[in-house]
């Protein structure tokens, strides 16, 4: 019998439990899901003899002692800021952990005494990061393996609406943190071009994007992240000239959203004065400069001013989301970005029945018997309806199945891991198949690839 | 015999200086001038019987303990950080303090203690923080003693290179803090139209530019500062539609400084991989886009990413600085905005016998028996060279001639004080006259006003 503690049961953790649950028979687990709001698991749980809910305060310090101490295995979903403190109780009472997070500082600090005490902080094994690293090291490997020299790797990820379920002129709703969604890409982007660093600051980050094609699905944008390069040493591509890590929206998506960021709707620095007084309308006003006719419509005037068409599909988009329209903002003391994701939650919210997307893809460039060569690796997951989303499961799965292979002891590295290891990718990529993750490799060789 | 301590003997120090040492005899005071190198002022000094150079290091709290001890009144030129050290060791030996910088928060808890000891604590008593207040207020409220009410007031303010000495494309050179400069408008800046609130996201801040005409010397144009609305209350201004406080430029500037803010040269938030190894034209290249042939020159570049002319002013001034050559940056783990200031002073520093010019203007529209009114306040001032800076002048002598009010016992506000008062600034507004800084008054009436 072996104890998980799994700490969050929030949207994206709904596979995880799944597969937590399925699992538990076969696999000798006790299962313990703990979070502020556990009412909605009850039915699931209850039946179960193996599972229990808690309620858990993360703040409770003895409780959170408590639980740690009766598992073998604590799995953290929970906001990343909560996970350092989970982590170092999980070295105290010498448990693993997994986490879907990135590796802070904080739990870089952790790695020597975790070695010491012969315990595994498995990070980054959600969707991305997780199986970004996973399949990516999977194609550089074999890549590698057959004597190929890497000279580009880019990589993108988005989580979308499917097809099927798409309805607005955004092509887009929110599957993850709005608010993450509207502050993403403040700061300054680094990437990597013909062995120049290159960076792009916000500004002009949805300016400077890349265009593809995913077979099936069409076309689609990627944008750069903030930090293309520090995967470059765990990747061991540090001689690489090209890499870029970015995020994947579907085509027309990056230019009206540049209208956000261009008026200042996006900051979340200050608060607007009497916020709480003004429309969707006078907050838009509040970023224009003065009109220079008083017949001059909204559009008109951010068409002046941002130079697109008054009339073109930027502007449509702009309308549809109700933004010249004098409908209360209704929030006190708020900042623009505050704002903006109220407006967006109000239009890009999942409905009923829902699906929602996920797509990945990388795109490697590599020198083999001195053939340029180009291949690329594509994911698109869909979600089964607006709760077990390609998010939950592309989040929640991995994880899943590395806390699998951490009991059965066949994940035996130390300290504070991520998964690059073929020992932790391979059966992980493997088992993920079985649930129609699955990753399509296509390979261009001469003329049209570099 | 009333003491004086000067802390700081930097540039922006020689007028105050002369001014201190000039009215000393008649005054009665003994001068004391405290800096970390004061070797430049020995000549001056030494032959005087009633001053003296103190090496002074603000971070020897028994050496300022000591000094301020000594004296009746200090006065601070000390970089603006300093300051609030300097006041609680006035505060506790009770002495009276002068400083030119802004009044921050650490100052206003400072109010209560120095009304309690009867102690002046006189701030923004420069050019701007100083002769702005003082020579707006003096404005302000003959309108309103007149029954005028007011409807619009901007103000902006340049420190800038005097005509005969303006030999370069931008019309610019350096004439106070070169970091300052490539600083300036970083955040949002806010101000108030026709009762609406506008907020201009740094990256608009340089487009979004009034234009102004000043007899005698030209156009120039403003770009708003962060916070125009804070003086509303001290003005009591507080029901007017439309504030604006501006920093001024010669025409033309602004566009081409908006080429380095929507590169992204100006961020001093990271350092550059690599710093010490670019030239200008590889720190240049690092925030462009990838060349679409090899045949694109550095300017056509720029014009196809920013969509201006590849052979007009704006590009001109940038060929000018050098921006495109080889010129090695040698500064290790510089940010972008240091670099930028590094070639920026190799050509923006004022040389010898150069004279600066400081251009101040006041726009206030009012209406006055059911009419519309305008009038423009307009100080010019130049400096004799690049030692005697206008800039040093108008900084200096306002502080010079409070200290003169102070300790005559003229002024009898206490706690944390602004020049907003009559008994302030009308006698240093007649005073600064003698020395050549004078403001003149254009009043337009009617159609052409508003």
């Amino acid at each position: 019998m072996k104890k998980i503690l799994l700490l969050g049961a929030g949207r994206s953790a709904s596979s995880l439990i799944s597969y937590l649950l399925d699992n538990a028979p076969a696999e000798n687990w006790e299962v313990a899901i703990g979070d502020i709001n556990v009412a909605h698991l009850q039915p699931l749980v209850e039946p179960l003899a193996f599972a229990k809910t808690i309620t858990f305060d993360v703040h409770d310090t003895e409780q959170r002692a408590q639980e740690v101490n009766a598992a073998d295995l604590v799995i953290s979903l929970l906001p990343a800021v909560f996970h350092i403190e989970v982590a170092k109780e999980c070295l105290a009472q010498e448990k693993h952990l997994i986490t879907a997070s990135y590796v802070s500082a904080a739990f870089l600090a952790l790695h020597e005494e975790a070695q010491q005490k012969n315990l595994t902080i498995l990070m980054e094994s959600g969707l991305d990061p997780g199986i970004d690293h996973m399949s990516a090291m999977r194609v550089i490997r074999s890549i590698k393996a057959a004597g190929g020299k890497l000279t580009t790797f880019k990589s993108y990820t988005g989580g979308l609406v499917a097809p099927e379920s798409d309805n607005n002129p955004w092509n887009y709703k929110f599957t993850w943190n709005p608010r993450n969604v509207v502050l993403a890409g403040q700061g300054t982007a680094k990437y990597i071009k013909k062995g120049q660093y290159k960076y792009i600051p916000y500004h002009k980050l949805f300016k400077r994007t890349d265009t593809f094609y995913v077979e099936g699905y069409g076309h689609f944008e990627g944008y750069a992240n903030r930090d293309s390069l520090s995967y470059r040493e765990p990747y061991e591509l540090l001689d690489i000239p090209t890499m870029l890590r970015g995020t994947l929206r579907r085509q027309g998506y990056c230019e009206a959203w540049d209208v956000f960021v261009q008026l200042g709707l996006t900051d979340d620095s200050y608060d607007l004065d009497g916020s709480d007084q003004m429309t969707y309308r006078t907050f838009v006003e509040a970023f224009l400069p003065p009109a220079s006719a008083a017949t001059q419509s909204m559009a008109e005037r951010i068409s002046l001013y941002l130079g697109i068409p008054a009339d073109g599909d930027v502007m449509q988009k702009l309308e549809w989301l109700g933004l010249f329209e004098e409908t209360p903002v209704a929030l006190a003391a708020a900042t623009p970005a505050q704002i903006l994701e109220k407006i967006l939650k109000e239009k890009w919210t999942l409905a009923p029945g829902d699906k929602d997307m996920i797509v990945m893809q990388h795109q490697f460039g590599y020198t083999l018997n001195g053939e340029q060569r180009e291949v690329t690796s594509t994911l698109v997951a869909k979600g089964d309806d607006e709760v077990q989303t390609a998010m939950a499961k592309t989040v929640g799965l991995p994880v899943g199945i590395l806390a699998k292979l951490l009991l059965q002891g066949k994940i035996t590295r130390r300290g504070v891991v991520i998964p690059i290891f073929p020992e932790l990718y391979e059966p992980v990529l493997d088992e993920l198949e079985a649930y129609g993750i699955r990753f399509v490799e296509k390979e261009v060789v001469g003329e049209k690839a570099g």
